[in-house]
């Protein structure tokens, strides 16, 4: 189901209660339509949305007339369960790539998008024996599910490899190892007739995880490819798309079908923020304006419980209150403005010191 | 009580239930605190904070760490009571000021801040006396109490005045008739240690209620008469300043010691929003980068129950779900972002004109 209007009788149901789930809810609570949560009735979220267990999930459907998700790996269940009842945006197909990796770059391979070099592989064995024969020894195996933040990959640039590969008995995707220049995304939202997109960033991740991105920088198409990408799944809501950018070249490295990370940054700096856009743009209303403050810059806070409030002086914090700060946790981020890249990129060395000096203290 | 740092364990108590304190609300989530909010458990902030009825001032104090109001003219009992514990933030003074107009006015005058003449009058009759005698019938007179939303005011151009101000039998300011080339208004922060000023609005009222303003504009000295206003309260939050401006020179209208209408247009185009920075300030954090995308406006929503969702091509739409949707009740507003004032003042009148045709349908 769709509307066209967001009137206060309408209610939005989100699969997840992470920090995804928190924005969209705060950045969009003023469009006056009312939220339900799909998660864990203890997070942060479920101070300003209505929220049910994982097991109350049939209770969330009948509750909610449009139904959209913060997190592809969520709630499996629940989300077959919506697209079945014809509330699902953006639609089932898009988690269906996600969920095993080897679907989605199948996807882009046969539609023409750039993508690395990769071949399916069985298990560990298989890909080892395809890295010897086919990649020279320099390639990355990624298992096709759960694959995120980093997880289930290995990096393997000499036959010396990590024994666990071995021992891998379920499929993986073998992919060229890619040398780039940096890495980028992009965030895009569209609706059934429109097509907005937010300036290009850099991103520089560590083990899977973004630690900060800035921006804008130079395009190299990531924009036109996004844009084919959207069109191509008659996409509906908010999506970022990551690169590696080589030598002017752009390659997709992979989409997520919800707000993104990288995105963080458009709650300050955009006239609207991805969130809102994702809310507009699953219900057909008309998207907002992306025009962007320059120059931004976002740092995700890691596993930590609380840092300096002088932090503050450098850029605008954003807490998601996890009862839970295990290392390498996101547990916030800060949201980073200046007159040029350099004083942005300043900003994210000092902040980065500030943090790294109070861990260690 | 203050404190130098926004942990989760504290809880900041918002006297009014009102727009302005569903704005704090949803801004300032994203800071960790929590919020309690003392009004009317109905209104639309309640799905956001923790509601106290006006009736339970005591829970309220108790429970909050903090205490702010969204508004001058809300519950003045649990004001006082915060202020008598320590808790109120930004003072009573502010207050105590507001609650009698001649006060401002006073205050204002004593202390060298530009001000239109005024004569303070016991009753309409010795009002209409000064009028004759000394403003040559063209004046302003402004009952001291209640005084908001252009409520308690008589405007007199010539001896044919309204025979109500006769039977007026309170207090009043009697006011030099401001000729003004425009009006215009400046939102600022301070801290203990910090000051950050926002854009200059040009704003267009009808009946002393704000129809919809704009800027950046030319400033004529509202900056610097607003910091040197908030240095002389020794203010702590967020202030909306209003002048006239007339022949290049600005003259104070009227301050209020809050977040205010005039700075709505903030949660879109600024990095860091009026309502964000009125709780940094308060509680003597480090204030958020005023930097603000050219060029911004915004409308009010007065009366209107719902509007054509096609005005949502020309900016933002931000709800406020009153119950009570009356003429010229401030329902919502929207926000609007331009390349060029002259791109922002035509959106208005588009805006405008979906709006009236809607209500005259």
């Amino acid at each position: 189901m769709t509307f066209s209007r967001l009137p206060s009788d309408h209610t939005i149901g989100i699969i997840g209660s992470g920090q995804l789930g928190l924005m969209i809810v705060l950045e969009s609570a003023r469009l006056g339509v009312k939220f339900n949560v799909l998660g864990n009735k203890r997070d942060y979220v479920c101070k300003f949305a209505k929220c049910f267990d994982n097991s109350e999930d049939t209770k969330f459907l009948d509750d909610s007339t449009l139904v959209t998700f913060e997190f592809e790996q969520g709630n499996e269940e629940a989300m077959i369960k919506a697209s079945d009842e014809g509330k699902l945006v953006p639609e089932y197909k898009n988690v269906w790539m996600k969920i095993e990796r080897d679907r989605e770059k199948q996807f882009l391979f046969e539609n023409g998008f750039p993508v690395a070099r990769f071949v399916i592989a069985q298990n560990g064995k298989e890909a080892l024996k395809i890295i010897r024969d086919e990649f020279n020894w320099s390639a990355v195996i990624k298992k096709v599910r759960g694959g995120y933040n980093g997880k289930g990959q290995y990096y393997i640039r000499n036959m010396n490899y990590d024994p666990q590969i071995e021992k891998i008995n379920e499929k993986v995707v073998v992919e060229e190892f890619i040398e780039f220049d940096h890495e980028s995304s992009i965030i895009v939202t569209r609706s059934n007739s429109e097509f907005v997109s937010y300036p290009v960033s850099h991103n520089v991740n560590k083990e899977g995880i973004l630690l900060y991105n800035y921006g804008p920088i130079r395009s190299y198409g990531e924009k036109e490819i996004a844009r084919k990408l959207a069109d191509k799944l008659n996409y509906r809501g908010t999506m970022g798309i990551e690169f590696f950018v080589n030598n002017g070249k752009a390659i997709i490295n992979e989409f997520s079908p919800r707000v993104h990370n990288s995105g963080h940054y458009t709650t300050n700096s955009s006239f609207t923020s991805q969130f809102e856009n994702h809310i507009r743009g699953i219900s057909n209303s008309p998207l907002g304006a992306t025009n962007t403050l320059n120059y931004f810059g976002m740092i995700n806070l890691l596993g930590v419980p609380s840092i300096d409030p002088l932090v503050e002086n450098y850029g605008n914090i954003f807490w998601y209150n996890k009862e839970n700060t295990a290392p390498r946790r996101k547990v916030g981020h800060i949201n980073i403005s200046g007159e040029s890249i350099d004083e942005v990129i300043n900003k994210i060395e000092i902040i980065q010191k500030m943090i790294f000096t109070q861990r260690t203290s």
